[in-house]
This record gives structure tokens, sequence and C-alpha cells, in this order.
């Protein structure tokens, strides 16, 4: 810049920003994500932020979705011409384990918490550009079937540590619904996948009718299918339920046998705020999943899914070799905005020192800092008043910023260390290399409420 | 995805992607600059990826650099029409401060760690996508000299306690060359401040010929410019050999306090690896520097700067209110990449993971998952084999890994949980509830050497 900014700006649409204190507790929801990835073995990738547009358009319905990059001054034979900003992170893990295929080890467990850009009309809960925190598990040629009881008890874990408003986790099978349809007699189970995919819309009469005109099924196999999505998933007895309805096919078996696997993993991280349960309407629609699909929502949100994911395949494959897995991804930004905008999520303060030493006069600048010093020297998170503006103007400033406490170091008038908490406006003599702050006042909290608090 | 990814692809220039080994070394250097900034009270920014393109070609010379967005199939009257991807974190920062001026508490310490994007010519050093790390303390209308002290010791801080190669930070004032300069008699110092950045390149002859033709100074004051320059700013005692040179000018004493003040703030930080020192030849050519600038090089790079940054009177201007700031940016991907590449830093394993259970048999995977379980609630993060091979192979697994312990759960042939140091061979009877690796093996070490290791 030669010259300053000049003028307020505008927020662009569909870009969020956040205030300091927001961001706080997006940075705790992924460091928490972030711990129990890693406590279960998950390493971090990173991939860069674009592709190669022939890979962004493989799915035909995105590619109104992609941002094109250009470079303003570009050449003719530009190497960049026909790139783009990824739209989710699983084409770029696809890639990545394809490029890289020699030099990772099979099965390749991997999270992934990074930015995404879609050129989607902005609406609540869509974003031009969000944060996404994916994990999935690749083979090499094959892929054990308890990868998926894995990933689902991995999200249920981070998910049920997240300060959250209370959350479902929704688990399906795909091979119980396609051994389902196929023992009711249906040719292609896709079409009565995507008729019951419509059942929230269209009622149990309007699904009908699409099973029985679209899908060119009998009123019987019909009744079938609609009963099955009409099970109620919540009951532990679901499974005989299922089994009462008399269809037999060993696909529906299989299907049955990994959501109980999948449901027993995921139950360990039930709680008051976090549940699993089945949910045998759910295909998520995509083709290519083949095995457990996962869609999480909160009351919150609404219908609105905040995380998804599934079984795949062939998430690539390079002619010779092909990678199967299962992952799940979680929508950070979808998740958080509308909460922290309602303020059901804030943090306790808006910067992460918990000390602010007063400045006593402008020539103490060097011991008030010698103090900062020896205080974060312990881990104390310390910033030192920014000018020597009477005490009561500096403790508002500590106040203003949510800092419990004002250090005074020693004057003319008082010969010892003083430390204030500010909340209660105890005062007492404290060490600079001794003194330590009640662990629950060492870092920012977040405080989740129920109900908007501002 | 319809159908899977095919074929290898290839990787795209100058947007460098990292595996996860190499990925753990960025992570704990990250997580190392944010433990440091957070513990002088630095609050974390992100502000979206995109800002509108008049604002990022207020500074002409990058024009050709940035990236400009476009949707695939954009209408004509695109709300994102004219935005593009940040090339720095400066360009966002002072547009968020305006935006959000109103919200935000000053003086305002950020940090700020994520990536930009320019489209240069990818070479060494050079990347289309990179990640910075930047602080900034932004006043509003007024920002105490005292600030340039203090980011100068919060970045002297946070290099010193990263696993790099010896980094040398160095320090000059544009006070102090600008009084000189003024004190010498010249009119214009940006001229002189223009010629000296050359002494590199051109020698003193050169130098002293550009101050005379171009600057039209007498080659007396020719002569005591460069004399300034080649002062040996390593020297403690440097400030003495600039009042030797006897020129006077109430700028240069100012300068000279404040870059003894800055000096000092940051000596803190030497150590073998890390050491402050004034450097009177840099000046940051960008004319909005006003103070304190800044520039760090480490041998392992030549005299390519890693970090670099000063104080500017006026970040931002809404008309009626100025921001000053001054700050300072780290360019993570600049400074690890090449070491990464050879070998010079590196993780001692490819996962978080610290133990791997064994997995006896096909029927003792809800056995193996519990240990696991019951490892990760006190904190070690563990894995399950995903197979049932043989103990030797499953071993090997870890090994490959870099994982050092594996678990034994009780068999049929033992009673007891074994736990196995795979590097040592030692396998001793161990508790699930209560067993701990020694600490320096709980998480992936980060590994620096001198000489590369592969």
């Amino acid at each position: 810049m030669s010259s300053p900014r000049t003028g307020r700006p505008t927020p662009l649409s569909g870009f969020p920003e956040l205030l300091p204190r927001q961001r706080m507790v997006e940075q705790a929801v992924v460091d928490s994500l972030r711990a129990t990835f890693e406590l279960h073995g998950f390493c971090s990738v990173e991939t860069r932020s674009v592709e190669p547009l022939d890979q962004l358009l493989r799915k035909g319905e995105t590619s109104n979705e992609v941002y094109v990059l250009r470079r303003l001054q570009a050449d003719t034979d530009d190497a960049d011409a026909g790139v783009g900003l990824h739209f989710d992170l699983t084409v770029p893990l696809a890639r990545y384990v394809l490029e890289h295929a020699g030099k990772l080890d099979f099965p390749f467990r991997r999270y992934q918490i990074q930015r995404c850009w879609r050129g989607e009309r902005p609406q609540e809960g869509r974003y031009r550009e969000f944060t996404q925190a994916d994990i999935d598990i690749i083979g090499r040629d094959q892929l054990a079937d308890d990868a998926d009881v894995e990933v689902t008890e991995v999200m249920a874990q981070a998910l049920s540590r997240l300060p959250l408003p209370p959350l479902t986790l929704h688990l399906n099978n795909r091979k119980l619904i396609e051994g389902y349809y196929l023992g009711v007699g249906v040719d292609d189970p896709t079409l009565v996948i995507r008729a019951v995919d419509k059942l929230d819309k269209l009622g149990s009469a309007g699904v009908r009718a699409l099973l029985v005109d679209d899908a060119h099924l009998s009123t019987e196999q019909a009744d079938r299918c609609l009963a099955l999505a009409n099970i109620d998933g919540t009951d532990p007895k679901f499974a005989e339920q299922v089994r009462a309805l008399g269809v037999h096919h060993s696909l529906l078996d299989e299907g049955l046998d990994a959501l109980a696997q999948a449901l027993d993993g995921a139950g360990h991280a039930n709680s008051d705020s976090f549940r699993v349960v089945a949910d045998l309407r759910i295909a998520r629609g995509l083709d290519y999943y083949t095995g457990t699909v996962f869609e999480g929502r909160t009351e919150a949100h609404g219908a609105m899914s905040i995380c998804a994911g599934g079984r795949y395949d062939a998430l690539a494959s390079d002619g010779t070799t092909t990678y199967p897995g299962v992952g799940i991804s979680l929508g950070i930004t979808r998740l958080l905005t509308p909460l922290l905008a309602r303020g059901l999520l804030d943090a306790d303060r808006g910067v992460p020192s918990c000390v602010l030493v007063v400045l006593p006069d402008d020539d103490s600048r060097a011991a008030s800092r010698e103090v900062a010093r020896r205080l974060r020297a312990r881990g104390i998170a310390t910033e030192v008043a920014p000018s020597a503006a009477k005490f009561g103007r500096q403790i508002r400033h500590a106040d203003r910023r949510g800092i419990p406490y004002v250090w005074f170091p020693p004057t003319g008038a008082t010969q010892t260390h003083q430390v204030k908490d500010i909340r209660s406006g105890d005062q007492v003599d404290a060490d600079p290399d001794g003194w330590l702050p009640p662990a629950i006042d060492l870092r920012p909290r977040i405080v989740a409420s129920e109900e908007p608090t501002r």
C-alpha cells in the first residue's frame, strides 16, 4: 500500500468473518476436534487450495459452484489456466492419495481441517467460503468393514466433546436398504432410494406415488419399502422390527449387522447432548456410497445436516490400484456461524491474556515488562498496559477485554507486588515468580447457553 | 464424484504440499508460534480469503500477481465480480480493522496465521500458495512507540523457540537513517534509501555513483551516507560509532534511541540459534514504513528474508480516524519448505499414535478397541491394528509408521496385558488403566539436523 486504506468497507455476502471472541470459539472447536482425531492416531493433511478444473467438474452438478482462478495478467499459456478452488476436501484427498500413494502407509488415516469455496447463492447455512473438518480412512485395494465402525466412533467422540446444543448422529447402511429393496423384488434400488429421500418433503402418499409411477413398483412393493423407512431408528429394537417385515436378502443381513456394529462403536460417546441413532431413511443420495452413511443434525440448525459422509468403494483409482474409503465431513462454519450470531456460543474474554500488568508511570515500562516476562515464563498469558494512565483507566482497559487479573508492581507507595481479581475486587500480595491463577482462569473459556446472551 | 478419480496426477508448480511427517513439522511450528503470540496476549484473527480487487490493486506493483476469482457460471451482475485472493495479510487486516472498528478494542493486538496467494513465477522461495504468520499492534489515532519494542520482542521470542537453523533478526529504524540523511543535508532521504538498498548488489562505488548522479548529493555527502551504512550493527557499540560520524538531527537521536530499545527488548530472546542485530542498511524499501523496520534471515536461506515488517503511521483511515500500526510477517512456507525438502527438519513418526494395539484374531476386535479406549482416556494417542495378521506383521505396521509401542491384550496363551517398546524390544506386563509412556514418547517430536538426513 502506497496510501492508506480509506472509507468504511462493507461485508461480502457469503464470506463470513468472526470477531476475536467468536474466533476463540472456532479455535477451541478446531483444537478439540484435532485433539480427538490425533488421540485416535489420525494424521493431519492439508492440501493445496486449488485443483485442476477437469477434476473439480467430474461431479457434474457442482459445475456452477466452482470458483475459477485467473491471474490478472495471465500469459496465454499460463500454467495455472484451468484451476479452481476446491469445493470440498474429498476431491483433493482422492488426488493427494493418488499423487503421493508411494509415500503413504495404508490404511491411511487422515484428518483435514481446511477452507473450501463454493460460488453458491449465499443463504442461511450456505456460504461461499467455509471451513470443513474431514476424517477418512483409505485402504489400498481393500479396506476392512471395521473402518466404518472406527470413523463413526471417532467422529461421535469428537462431536460429543464440543460445547454444542444437543446433536444427533443418524446412521444407516446402504447395504441394508439396497438388500431390503432387492429382497422386495425391486430391480433398481437407486430409484427407490431417490424416492424415499423425499419422504420429509412429499409424505408417504407422495413417495408411494413416485415408487409406483416412476420406479414401476407394485403397490405392495411400494408399501413394503415405505414400511422400512417408517421404522423408528431410535428404538434399540429396530433390527427386530426390520426382520419382522419378513424380507430376506444376504445384503440386508450384512447391512443390519454392520449398522449394529457402527451404532455400538459410536454409542460409547452418547451423553445428554449427543446421541447416535439408526435412521433407515437416509441414503445420502450420492451414488458412490456403498456401506455406512452418516448425517449429523442439531435442533439449533433444524433439518440442515451439519455433518455427513459414508463408505465408498472407490475414492480413487489409477487404473491398476483402487482406493476404497470411508469418511465423514463436519461443516464447522455451518455449525458455528448461526450459534455465534445468536450468542449461543461465546468466549468469556476477547484476548488470551490472563493478567494485565499496569504501568505506574512512563519510566516503569522496563519494570512492568520484566514482571510480564516472569509470569509468561510460567505459562501465564500476560500483557502490559499500553500507557501510564490512571490506575482506574488501566483497570477498565482490562475489564473491557475480559482480562481477569490486574498486576501492580511495587511503586514508591507500595513495596510489594500485588494482584487484583477485578471481578471480586480482591487484591493480595503476590510473587511474580510464584503466583498462579486458578486453573479455570488460565485460558479463555467457551460459554454455551441455551438462550441468546446478547 | 460419480466415477472414481483415475490416473496419476502431477504436482502444480508453486503450490507446495506436505507429506504427513512434514505436515507434523509445520503444525508444530504453527503451534509454537501461536503459543508464544497468545502468551503475549495477542488474539487470533482469520479474515476471509478474498478482497475487492480495487483494494488489492492499490499497491500498483502487485497487480500482475493477483488471482482473480470467477464463478464458472457467473451471472452478468455477479456480486463476486471483482474479488481476488489476498496476497498478504496486511491488506485484509487494514480492511478488517476499518470494517469492525466499532467492535474492536485499541490498541488491537492480533496474530493471523493464514494462506496467501500470488500468481508469481514459481521459483526457490516464491510460491503461488503459501502460509504466513503475522503479528500487528494497531492503534486508533495514536500508538505508543513502545509497540515497536513489543512486536520485536514477541517475534524474537517466537523465532527463538522454533527448531530452526541459526536465525538473525536485523533491525533498523527509518527515523535514524532519515534523520541522519537530513543531518547530512540531503533534501529527499527516500532517494538515498533506495540507493543504499542496492549496496549488496552494486558495492560502495556503485551506490556512491547513484547518490551523486541520481540523488544529486555532493561526494562528501555521499561518503557520509555510505559511512552510516557500513557501520557494523553487530557491534554493541554501533550507536557510539554513529555519533562519532558527527551528524546531528533530532530525528536521528529519536531513531537511535528507539533502535536501542527495540534491540534491548528483543535481546532477551538471544540464544545459540537466534540473535538480533542492528543493521543500518535495511530500510524495507516500501514508503509507508516510518519507524522500526525488521528483516529476519537464516543461513539456510541465504540472503532471502524469511520475515519482515515495520512501523507504519497509517495502516488504514476512514477519513476521520487513522489507524497507525507496527507488525511483522513470518513466511512459514518460505521458511519450512526448503528445510523439509532437504531433510533438515523432520518428525520422528508419521502418525500421532504412541501405541498400536494388536489384533490377536478377528474375534478380538471389541477387546482391542476397548484397550485403545482406556489408553486414550488418559491422553495416550492409540490406534488398533487394521487386521489380525501375524504379530510380526502387525509390529512392522507400527514400525513403518514410527509408532514406538505395541500393546498385546491377553490371549489364550498370555493372561496379562503386555506392552513392547519396539525400538529396544523390551516387553513388560502393563495395566491399560495405569501404564504411561515416558513423556518424551507421548507425542511426535520434531527432529532438526544440520546435515540432510535423507
